[in-house]
């Protein structure tokens, strides 16, 4: 079964459940569920669950690295919401190979992300098992504003991105041997993106404050997965255009000659934990430079790209799937 | 490194963190964290992780049983608080070995404990992991009444358990063949008390409600670790004593003959999921068929046994660790 199978089989059975908590704002099916003692200032909470060899490869993710990404793929949820990240709990699967040393510099990377944002460990669970996992909970607060949903996207919005797209997949690429950068500090940036990622709080809150944005979610599968979420919940469609992605001719650059396809490290390769948002607003990318438009809302369902010669695709669901 | 090393190292680390919210009541080293809007109510949180083959043996837990159980040990953390269970977030990594039917089954078994007890599942996360394993976190809520910590026992207080010690792991050994009861309904009832413990919300509400109870801790890791854990919390030592432990005649029966210790599977092989609580109360035992006196809490520290000859050890830490 797949991931989405999987989650369908849960959410079919669950919605059904008859108890449903009079706190609860939202459930499964957004970036967090949301819940409240009382109105106006809401609870987020999101879980992540990274196994070795499937989300991360110990062989180049050095611990420190790796603890601040357990950590920032959890933030990055609370940004898509526009929240505040506040606790944090950790628990972990370490089997026999890990060392003293490896722990500590783990601790360390998890210490300097969540404190970099004011999170704060409040609990956990440590298991010696045969697979180095970790599963990760973040609680976030909305703090006054009202949080960025995947249901609001609207006909006739524009589709907006933050950051570049695809940067994290040739980092990976780069690691493993399979491309090559053509000058050695874009090669740093490029890896540092797939070891080191930043979660977008920042940019998430102002969004949420400004009320400027109507549906929003991360990047962690890819757009073509990714923006699917949101043009389901939202019951709309998207069109986004290959000519205005961010870092294109970057990574056309360096995909030249090899089998590695520019787009698909764009739009499918996923773990960028940049924000894919929807937004009424013309003028957002001329005000920011860290915001690019990508394509709009419209009618329908699914998500089409426009290729640069002219050709479209429905693209929706084809990103990577943990 | 052991649970307890490992656990030690996080929580020196995260001790020096300067970030410390004003939202939290309580963080690491209690069954629950407990974090809040604003006071007179509050939000406990706990999350534990359970891996194949170190928590649960496939060979012999029912997919049904096993969904039950891996809700029961996160609610009996709530219980441990006299909280009431409110959502959970539920993440899993599923090997290729896992079908259809058992994950539906498994399902039905998560439902039905979570919805007995009015438990929401909010969300979670799928992974195509190599090794079964669950991370299950769950939310409660005080709901007018103060947590009890493991921090408040007092020299002079009794020491109170609910329910019989030892079940759970006379009932794991019945299945692994090291074990045999004398009658098929007792193997039963003590395989079902490991299979599918059922977490004691109702009477940690009640000590709760009545503030009867100054200290309290499910029992997972056997009454050695859990009721040290209460000791340490509230820098007391505690004594209890051989004769008064509920269950113990039944497994001496059992255990005569074999290589098993009737006392071991009481006090160290844990997953009884029952409550060890202190109270200055002398009569809870008398009004209550389901609460039984073990001992006291003296000055001092650590756990000391005293055995049916009269000897004492010292018993603390002994527990299982995972």
């Amino acid at each position: 079964m797949s991931e989405r199978e999987i989650i369908g089989e849960i959410s079919r059975r669950f919605q059904k459940t008859t108890s449903r908590s009079r706190h609860l704002v939202c459930g499964i099916g957004d970036d967090c569920a949301v819940f409240r003692q009382q109105a106006g200032s809401d609870w987020l909470i999101s879980t992540d669950m990274l196994v070795e060899n499937i989300h991360f490869d110990l062989s180049f993710h050095p611990p420190y690295k790796l603890g601040r990404k357990i950590v920032a793929v959890n933030l990055s949820d609370i940004a898509a919401m526009g929240g505040l990240p506040e606790f944090m709990l950790i628990s972990v699967s370490l089997p026999k190979y890990i060392g003293r040393s490896w722990l500590a510099d783990l601790l360390a990377g998890i210490d300097d992300m969540s404190a970099g944002f004011g999170c704060q460990l409040i609990g956990g669970d440590t298991v010696g098992g045969g697979e180095l996992s970790f599963s990760v909970t973040v609680i976030g607060k909305t703090d006054g504003i009202t949080p960025i949903y995947r249901y609001g996207a609207k006909a006739g919005d524009r589709v907006y991105i933050t950051g570049s797209l695809g940067q994290s997949g040739a980092g990976l690429e780069i690691l493993r041997g399979g491309l090559q950068a053509d000058d050695p500090e874009l090669a740093e940036k490029l890896i540092e993106a797939h070891l080191n990622p930043e979660p977008q709080i920042k940019t998430g809150r102002m969004l949420a404050e400004r009320a400027l944005a109507t549906a929003m979610q991360d990047v962690s599968d890819g757009i073509t997965t990714d923006l699917a979420h949101i043009c389901s919940a939202s019951k709309v469609g998207a069109v986004i255009y290959e000519h205005l992605l961010p870092g294109r001719e970057q990574l056309e650059r360096i995909c030249a000659g090899t089998n590695f396809s520019a787009l698909d490290l764009m739009i499918a390769a996923g773990e960028d934990y940049q924000l894919v948002f929807t937004s009424p607003s013309r003028r957002l990318a001329e005000n920011t430079a860290e915001i690019t438009r990508i394509g709009e809302v419209v009618c329908g369902s699914g998500v089409r790209l426009v290729r640069l010669n002219g050709t479209e695709e429905d693209i929706a669901w084809r990103g990577f799937e943990h």
